[in-house]
């Protein structure tokens, strides 16, 4: 029977569904590479010296169908409650239109961070919705395109006014008012840099004579409103900048911190529709005001123009960033929450500014009616006059009883202290939730309670009189159809894994599935208070012990934290880690960070924003680390050695056989071994980094554990540590358990509403299953290399000429040949309907090529077939059948508007140009706009949307 | 404050979402139409005899959390057991990947029945594969895209039998082990046609002498399966045809009705992969041996050529459907169930034809267990030794007990009588569900089971030899990566409500919003087989109840019933209430049923089922009934009349003022009045059928109450009638609730699965919003009839020349004048950025425009400047500018390929093919072939997948 001949996929086997090629491509893959077998290539691939042979301890795979039951019953220990915390975390309603065709659309979650930005304009023009609805509400001139939360948004806040400031003093004063995680980031960032942040009750304590920078809350953490003018001009009297951290729905009705001369304003975006997810995933913001545009961390997308000279955005500003800084950036943050800004931003295009101030009014008027109930009371005091959302109870002495009742009527309030109660509404506040906090008091106090009418609580002196959110985007989508249009329409403009391969090196662009992404939206998991009571979170706390647990396991290591929620807060985690033991073991002077040549720039930030002073490694011709020059520098800093980072496999992609002995040189010297996990994909199953040497890694849970890229962001990066180093990791910022530990980011399990996503991946592919996606991931990378090599030399190679999991194409001899640019074939690779590979990174005037295990074989022949075909096109502009400056590669990529143009100028034909070998002529994906002048932008920065008109 | 003047929409009101213009656009539109208000409008354009101004006693709108939280609770009162009843439903697992993007995804839920075949080829390729799973596992020569559900597929087959076969006898001989509920349909559809149903127990009872057909089923309602070989020779040579009613999981292992000779096979495609919803929707199936072809009912997909000879998809054979045959249609079904149709072919395609066989081995491993399991029991008897899915246990005496006892371990069984169970396996089926049903019996036998070792229980003699599902397309998607870039590609061919407006006249294709469409996907909605005992669907069964209520008070009728799973079947239960009422009088001779010329086919189709004789009553110059004709046409058929259907406002989109007048009439001549729901969109709040004359209507869910359209299916169509009639309703095809009613569907409340939609649409909206989403419905058709009239006549108005809530663009003279035809036009849209309108219907060489509530004013512009731009163009070809074979609107629909060709023979530039005014150059929708030859096809009909090679 000839069915019995397909390949036996029976559905059941998870790993079947995640990994690309069947068993017959397979076979096809190995006999171009040259092996008998996946274990044979990966024999000869991986030297020896690191082989893990002793299996992974993890369950057995299971279906989807049992992951989903597992994970549902993890959820079913949540409860969901109504959370009047406050503290940061609102509880909002998302849009039911943005749920499901954002968070739920792969079109927006498979994205990839819009460095390609004609192929990224969709996401592009909703950041830059992001930015103007910042900027329009902290009423400053410029905003990034999204912070990881409020804490690092601050703590990246105090290091720019540090850098910014005309005071040259290390003090930071930072308002006693302000919310308690922010202060625990504040304190962790500050301690390395040398920053002494110095918390003072501005009600009543003096400022300092000479500080740098002033941080305050707007409303402050309790609730209170005040008009901050009086100090902001103190600070500018005394040289200091200030930050404002400002809840952006209350500036609908507030004067925005721009217009009480603020210089920076940070917040999170988390009410604007974004579920509170245990404490993430959402994004925070930051903005600044004119003159300071240019020391912005972090993402800005800008607006230039493209070839035609039409409008078109891409990332501004990016020499700023780390990845070019390398050691002199002020930053290490790369990752954004882009896919949680497309959500507040659509929120706001979805509200408008009416819509908006009203959500804020309605909120501000439940609360009123809230405080005027309590002041009915007998012995109960509202403390504050003035507040937007958050009411202060002063209740002597029976505060804890108080929210002890309210959580058995299924509200959480917050336990101030022993007489004082924080009470926060939203816009899910309904009359019924106030008559139980009264009834909770009320039950208390054995008195009932005789709600009073709402009055307003906002000082008049400091409400908004400005205008907000004038542009048309915010007008123009207020019916649900038309904001489904709009979501739909973004998203085509744009490329993502669901169209085709993202083969970019170092970012392992793999299947995100859909069964790891459906629980996101259980409202067990999205809509969770970070600080809920314990007893309703053992769903959540479970997940992620098990979850450090499975990575612990997989990498080696003894302790793993999640807390870190991106790539760069866990190489700053691993990195304060390894500072903190050097100062307990009364090592303290060492600071030393030995980092090689092809390191990914955030290495080298990430070490200066652990205080410590960066030493660079040579590569050898081969692209390993020169062992020698290693030797060198060890000599030099024998004595104040701290660590040594590396990435393995490579950043070249490649196996480096020396790894062991660089790991004991290291040691040897006293010096501490950091491993960069980012290409843990070519790991797993068959090497683990905590059992070959090294001390300490980051993962990204977004490459190799199937955390979509979002369009950049979220990212998690979680830490993981040999015993040494456990004590170090980070701990909960509100010191909840009790530990002195740093606070990475503002909530104890970082971006933990996306755990789901790793936990589900780990457990739908068992230990066989991980190993073998590692496998086939090696097996891609090589035999695109195979196939690649003979049209682009390899540039790099370990064992046997083998790559890792990704490969290195040289055209730099091509380019000076024919002076066709590694960005040419970036961008004609967009006509042929695919995302750029990563470009010149590591090496300048490269193509770096990862292909991960979920591509299957026809996709990884499409790809090769149109790098060769490319090929062919270079050797004609070699040739000079084509001239240099008008050819394909130089006018890439072409839009249907150029190709439908009513004149054709160039030497070649149309159909070239749009349709070259092998595009589907019935489904091909168009590019909104020519090649992007960057340059142009950042000369002529304009950062907010730009007006209807430029488009026509 | 410059906000405060925003239109006040906070994002309470879903009506605010709902609706498209905001005041300030209604103001406008207002203006051009020449009225102050809406309720002036609707003074003037509504009947003041028909008008309702009693208002509408449903509960105040609530938001969107509200009735989510509402709808919770409704889901919290079903409980998801196992259910291992059998009976035509099977527990399935929906792939998330399917769900998630298909399902759950805008672009495939709100597109349009695939009339406009250009861009529909992504969904006519999913038809397609659907026809040739069917084909292939059936081994028959053709398959259509979709029956409603197995019972009506049943029903169809049994009428095409008696149209084909050469035998003349009325007698239908109906195998006892048939569905319970196929029997029923068969019944009720039968006795109008003068049908007599023999049921026999074939193992037994001889065939008679004379019948035109026989329905087997295969493997039997029982579970046995037997070799029907025998009984087809001994049906052909009576010169019968055969059905075989087969489960396409079993035909992977059994030989296919096509190869034991069957003429016809019917069935449903639930159990690959959709929810069994309690009850439906799924896709039934009807398959055809060679020659019958012709015969099939329903839409059926067929492959032909566009204008560059590429190979293109589009419904074929049209012209044997109602609309255009009427009375002499030998089927009413128009709407099929496409999205499940799609959703079962992607399961068919996601696992191919080795995972399919896997899971139906797994299935009948796990039976074939469950029988060796039972048999170790003392008492206990399997009663067939061969088997695919289900085992029919007996148990003397004791049956009753053992299903209870399964119940209390959470697991349905099916009791068939007091001496036998029937238990039935799945995909979902496990080990422990094993173990649970011994238990249940060892409890009852007092007596421990000791599983036995898995068997096989399928006669050799008849397993399936023959391949399967060789296409390429069922070997190319089975990694999640390659099925989710199969699914986006196919939607990207395609143009649904999520890239503009769709204003087709008598469709309705408004909002369908993702807060209704999410309670779809919950497993309290999803995984409810429709025959769960009662205290399992409590919460099911109270939504029914509920929304009949609402419907029956909006539409002014008495009672409701939801079972017909579309208009047509609403249609047919109607008629066959008002035959029945007329019987119980004793005045069964009435038969004659008057309809307008104006009607849908439907209409005249359905009549003819409920055996009735179609009169046609012509209608004036106005387009209005002619009453005069009516008076002449009830003279003649006085003692003879049944009813009058028509449609109101009537299908030229005009509140016709004789309606009141014409329902006397008919009651005084004893006849019925039936008032097709079609257009109800234009009444609710304003008119209410059943108060103003009608005895019976049908609605259309997937119309005015927002049930998506699905690219052509699921349709629901309850019907409702005055208290008269509330006798003969549907029942429960089981007969459970006692009554001989009829079965028009086989669940009792048809498409349960998707009622939430309608539910959450009218709580959302209330009284208010639904009478005012009427008013500006009513709004936007007057304003394009406004902004129009200029550029195309307007054929027919009401009062004070105003339409309803659609209006008819005459193109006649300028086709008479220019040669440009309607057809022209209406592909020149896609150009433009437009799904076209109806085309000639209800009048040829005609538009009809309906453009809903739900499109804002910018997009109402965007449409009318799009047709008044054409309407220049239409000149250009009448001054002879352009050549009338080869202008822009001749060929129409420009491809991407075609604009960007290296030659340009036309004698129009480029840039006017491919962006004609106001098209976005970024974002231009391409459909991705050009004008299709429908002709061709019929010639050469080609129904299955072509090869790859001819797309080449």
């Amino acid at each position: 029977m000839t069915t019995a001949q397909h390949p036996t996929r029976d559905g059941r086997q998870f790993a079947d569904r995640h990994i690309g090629p069947d068993t017959d491509a397979e076979r096809r893959m190995l006999e171009t590479v040259g092996y008998d077998s996946v274990d044979d290539l990966m024999d000869a691939a991986i030297p020896e010296v690191i082989r893990w042979t002793g299996g992974l301890d993890l369950p057995p795979a299971a279906t989807e169908q049992e992951v989903v039951a597992e994970l549902r019953a993890l959820a079913a220990r949540n409860t969901v409650a109504v959370s009047m915390i406050g503290l940061g975390y609102s509880g909002t309603h998302t849009p039911a239109v943005i749920r499901r065709n954002v968070l739920e659309n792969p079109a927006w979650y498979t994205a990839y961070t819009p460095y390609q930005p004609e192929i990224s304009q969709g996401r592009l023009e909703a950041l830059l919705n992001f930015q103007t609805m910042v900027t329009d509400l902290t009423g400053l001139a410029t905003a990034n395109a999204s912070m990881l939360d409020e804490g690092t948004a601050a703590a990246e806040a105090m290091t720019l006014a540090r850098r910014a400031g005309k005071n040259k003093s290390s003090v930071y004063v930072v308002d006693a008012d302000t919310l308690p995680q922010t202060l625990a980031v504040l304190a962790t960032r500050a301690e390395p840099l040398g920053i002494e942040v110095r918390v003072l009750d501005l009600r009543t304590e003096p400022l300092p004579a000479e500080y740098f920078g002033l941080h305050l809350q707007y409303p402050g953490a309790s609730g209170a409103v005040r008009d901050h003018t009086p100090l902001v001009d103190a600070a500018h009297a005394a040289g200091a900048l200030v930050t404002v951290a400002a809840d952006l729905l209350a500036l609908t009705l507030l004067r925005p911190p721009g217009e009480i001369g603020a210089d920076i304003a940070a917040g999170t975006t988390q009410r604007f529709g974004v579920p509170m997810g245990f404490g993430g995933p959402h994004a925070g913001y930051l903005a600044v005001r004119a003159g300071l545009e240019r020391m912005l961390p972090g993402r800005l997308v800008g607006v230039s123009r493209d070839a035609a000279g039409d409008p078109a955005y891409r990332l501004a500003l990016q020499t700023r960033e780390q990845h070019i800084r390398r050691e002199k950036a002020t930053s290490n943050i790369c990752t954004a929450q882009v896919l949680l800004a497309v959500m507040a931003s659509m929120y706001a295009v979805y509200h408008g500014p009416a819509g908006l101030r009203a959500i804020a009014e309605r909120t501000h008027r439940r609360t009123a009616a809230l405080a005027a109930g309590l002041r009915t009371l007998d012995r109960v005091e509202v403390v504050h006059e003035a507040f937007f959302d958050t009411v202060l109870a002063r209740f002597p002495g029976r505060a804890a009883e108080v929210v002890a009742e309210a959580g058995r009527r299924g509200i959480n309030l917050r336990l101030v202290d022993a007489d004082q109660v924080g009470i926060a509404c939203d816009e899910t506040t309904t009359e019924a939730h106030l008559t139980t906090v009264w009834a909770a008091f009320g039950a208390v106090a054995g008195q009932a309670v005789a709600p009073a009418a709402p009055a307003t609580a906002l000082p008049a002196e400091i409400a908004r009189s400005s205008d907000y959110l004038t542009h048309p985007v915010f007008r123009s989508h207020h019916s649900e159809t038309a904001m489904l249009r709009y979501l739909r329409r973004l998203a085509d403009l744009d490329y993502a894994l669901d169209r085709g391969m993202i083969p970019l090196g170092s970012c392992t662009m793999k299947l995100n599935a859909t069964t790891e992404m459906e629980p996101v939206s259980w409202p067990e998991f999205a809509d969770v208070h970070p600080f809920a009571p314990a007893d309703q979170t053992a769903g959540y706390r479970d997940l992620v012990a098990i979850l450090e647990g499975w990575l612990a396991e997989v990498t080696g290591y003894d302790a793993v934290s999640v807390q870190p929620n991106a790539g760069s807060q866990g190489e700053l985690a691993g990195l304060l880690a390894i500072r903190a033991y050097h100062r307990d073991r009364g090592e303290g002077h060492r600071d030393v960070c030995l980092i090689p040549s092809s390191a990914h720039g955030t290495n080298a930030a990430s070490a200066v924003m652990a205080g410590m002073r960066v030493v660079v490694v040579g590569c050898d011709t081969d692209g390993d680390v020169d062992l020698a020059d290693l030797d060198r520098r060890i000599e030099a800093h024998r004595d104040t050695l701290a660590a040594i980072m590396v990435t393995y496999p490579s950043t070249h992609g490649v196996y480096e056989g020396g790894i062991a002995a660089l790991c004991a040189k290291v040691h040897d010297a006293g010096g501490q071994v950091y491993v960069d996990g980012a290409n843990l994909n070519a790991l797993l199953g068959y090497a683990k980094p905590g059992r070959f040497g090294a001390d300490v890694s980051h993962l990204n849970l977004h490459k190799t554990f199937c955390i979509p890229h979002g369009g950049g962001g979220p990212g998690v990066g979680p830490v993981a540590v040999r015993a040494h180093l456990a004590a170090y990791l980070p701990g909960d910022p509100l010191g909840a358990d009790g530990a002195a530990r740093p606070a990475i980011s503002a909530a104890r399990y970082g971006s933990a509403g996306i755990l789901p996503i790793p936990w589900a991946y780990l457990r739908l592919m068992g230990p066989d299953g991980l190993r073998r996606a590692t496998g086939v991931a090696v097996l891609a990378a090589n035999y695109v290399a195979a196939r690649l090599r003979g049209h682009y030399p390899v540039l790099y190679a370990g064992n046997k000429g083998l790559v890792a999991h990704e490969c290195i194409l040289d055209l730099r001899p091509l380019t000076k040949a024919t002076g066709v640019s590694v960005d040419d074939v970036a961008k004609r690779l967009v006509d042929y309907g695919f995302h750029a590979p990563t470009m010149s990174f590591p090496v300048a005037g490269t193509l770096m090529v990862e292909p991960t295990e979920s591509e299957d074989l026809a996709e990884l022949d499409r790809f090769c077939d149109a790098m060769i075909a490319i090929r062919a096109e270079i050797d004609k502009v070699g040739s000079g059948d084509w001239p240099k400056g008008d050819n394909p590669l130089a006018n890439a990529p072409h839009t249907a508007a150029m190709v439908t143009g009513d004149e054709w100028p160039h030497p070649y034909p149309r159909s070239v140009a749009g349709y070259p070998t092998g595009v589907d002529r019935r489904a091909k994906y168009w590019p909104p706009v020519r090649r992007i002048d960057g340059a142009y932008g950042d000369r002529n920065l304009v950062c907010a949307c730009p007006p209807p008109e430029a488009f026509e």
